[in-house]
């Protein structure tokens, strides 16, 4: 069984807001946190294959992206500057007829490139061709909770379901359980209710969450208000859609009754900032929402709407974001965000054994160097970690007992491989030789 | 005379909307551009003492930070989560206080690395103890456009003017050419009327411009409201402020007619959308004034309200932030917001010969890595630059034709020393030892 001992981090637990230990220590055995203490606090007899010298870095829980599509990086800067229902239909769908099945692949693996680059150490997904994906998480040495999408005006929705449930059944708890998965249906604008009562009860007989986008444009309200003559949220909790684990993506448009609703059937909620101010989508009402009680994650959405999935930049503008919007500059102050980045998102995928650093959690955390100009001075490095850090301070990636990155180089990966495969991808895609 | 050839990178040379020259070629003659064009472009008598192979790379005008308080990166994390007034009166103004001489070189110094290190290549600063700033600028290699601050309720007015006059004298024009300078009245709402117009009057003799806080909170237009009844623009332009170039910081509180007036009288607007988000004073109007005809610049204010010098950041959260305000997804398209931040800020800060990578320009650019997961696949490399990109993606950094910053090493100063002194400075500020 291997085991790590990390000496000499400033380490945030995440446990409480007072967390950080100075020089501090922490072992790994297995995939599980043995101790976490101050510098010769683990236990006599624990014996490390390897000890990382960290002094001058953060140790701290990675981060969790809460809602994406990875396959899409192969979009990245293919469709910008475009409203939502525009970038979808004139951009988005018509390349997403064009993939092939070697797409998937690359381009997940490119986004696991990039999300292990930057600290991330779990996502929640929702695409298609999901062995694709699923391939590529389990090489990459990242956790996922994998869905297959399903847009329910599909000719072959019975195909998709069909294909849900099968990868259901072959995927989740796989690669030493950094698997799991979720039904998928993309919405309540693109899914009739016949199709998502049917999910929600397999959802149930299967015990596994239902992963889904709400209330994300003003269009989808309309349309929802026309079809069935009320708001998103209220449509799908009509379709018992909150009486099972939902991780439910953006939520912009909610009045205070549906955000009691969500706060009280514990649905997650997935706030994409970035994505949402580029598609001129709208603010969902996070401090609203964490008023409520509402534990509110984290999400880039894919790379196509963001163009990145960068979850410290999602932090910081995340916080900005509601300050800004709410007129209050003490809204989404910098524990409360990072805990958003982390436990929050682990617990609204499904993974409570994550997002905390303490013994008998998964070893599942970052070490993020301060030994950069836009780190110093050192007043506070919670506040330094959401509003100054960015990603390529990011040293080493450590998930379930795993080194996955040292040294800022990925060690599950050829990293030139990845990006060059999925140019030629790109490449095809669009039409270039 | 040194001379520098640049090859293969892509070049965005911001002349037009389609001018990326791909597999390029540009030849630097001392503090000049001699020629930009394809590879074997330069001229054939070019001799080049040193030859920068590129290929992998774009390069591209550097950024122009247009607003910022260089020596404040020291209480950068120190007050975060409060809003302007609060954290102005409670947090900033005490501390400044006990500010010592060589805290505004240190402090200075800090801001310089990190701004090399994320490809600025020029700054507007306003703050006090300018010749610390000024001899950190000038060892530093950059160019910055500095000003005393002036607060007019100070009780010593007639010393603060004194010293920015001496200021002007001393450092306008110097350091090669990469210093000049500007007077500095803080605003309408810390600066009576009759300090106003005698600055004003002197910035007129000196032919330098004004550098000033416009319209940046609720409370200012509230104070200006009640003594002098009416807006903070209309007050300065009854000063006569804007006959003569004004650099205006923030300008977030206008309306239509407040619009015209600083784009009739060419005002260089800068817009700080990180700082104006975070300490919740509100939304610039910018995609009105653009529409106007002002040509808005971009800063990232002081660290301490930002938290960082970032200014790819900083054009992802002012494209973004101006999409989702006017909930228009075309709002700040991704070419102009590039354009924010380099030529226009340019303009701003009265150096009309930056922004633009042509013949007979300065020679001020940047040459960004594009060898990241992040950076691919390649459809479109302005929008990678703006939505995409990080600051650690700057691999060179090029000022009056000097190599500041080569494969991310800051050739002009030690980054460990200026590191550990800047906190030594930020640890005797706050107590400690």
């Amino acid at each position: 069984m291997n085991s790590i001992l990390i000496q000499g981090a400033a380490i945030i637990t995440m446990v409480g807001h007072d967390s950080i230990i100075e020089d501090g220590e922490i072992a790994i055995s297995g995939d599980r946190i043995v101790s976490v203490g101050k510098r010769g606090s683990a236990p006599a007899d624990f014996k490390a294959e390897k000890t990382i010298n960290a002094a001058g870095m953060v140790a701290m829980p990675g981060f969790v992206n809460a809602h994406t599509h990875a396959s899409m990086s192969l979009m990245r800067g293919y469709a910008d500057d475009l409203p939502l229902m525009k970038w979808l239909n004139d951009r988005i769908w018509p390349l997403e007829k064009k993939l092939q099945q070697e797409d998937f692949y690359w381009g997940a693996k490119l986004s696991c490139l990039e999300m292990i680059k930057s600290g991330t150490i779990a996502f929640a997904d929702m695409y298609f061709q999901m062995n694709e994906v699923a391939r590529a998480v389990e090489e990459s040495g990242m956790r996922a909770c994998l869905s297959r999408g399903l847009i329910g005006d599909d000719s072959n929705i019975d195909v998709a379901i069909d294909e849900s449930v099968k990868f259901i059944e072959k995927w989740h708890g796989k690669a030493d359980g950094r698997i799991t998965t979720m039904f998928g249906p993309h919405s309540a604008y693109t899914c009739p209710p016949d199709i998502l009562r049917l999910v929600i009860e397999m959802a149930a007989d299967y015990g596994v969450a239902v992963h889904i986008h709400v209330a994300e444009a003003a269009d989808e309200v309309e349309k929802i208000k026309k079809e069935y003559n009320t708001t998103p949220v209220r449509h799908l909790d009509s379709l018992n859609l909150f009486h099972n684990p939902v991780l439910a993506a953006h939520c912009i448009y909610l009045d205070q009754e549906e955000i009691e609703l969500l706060a009280s059937n514990m649905v997650g909620v997935v706030h994409c900032p970035q994505c949402n101010m580029k598609l001129a989508s709208g603010i969902a009402p996070v401090a609203d929402l964490i008023k409520a009680g509402v534990d509110v994650a984290l999400g880039t959405d894919g790379a196509a709407s963001n163009n990145n999935l960068d979850m410290i930049e999602e932090m910081r503008t995340a916080s900005f974001l509601q300050k800004v919007a709410t007129r209050d500059a003490m809204a989404l102050p910098a524990f409360e965000t990072l805990k958003m980045a982390t436990y929050n998102g682990a617990i609204a995928i499904g993974l409570g054994d994550l997002g905390l650093l303490e013994p008998g959690r998964l070893a599942d955390l970052i070490l993020v160097d301060l030994q950069r100009p836009h780190l110093y001075p050192r007043h506070d490095l919670v506040a330094h970690l959401v509003y100054s850090a960015n990603a390529a301070d990011v040293d080493t990636v450590i998930i379930n007992g795993q080194i996955v990155m040292e040294g800022r180089k990925v060690l599950t990966m050829d990293e030139e491989e990845v990006m060059a495969q999925a140019q030629k991808c790109a490449d095809r895609l669009v039409g270039k030789k």
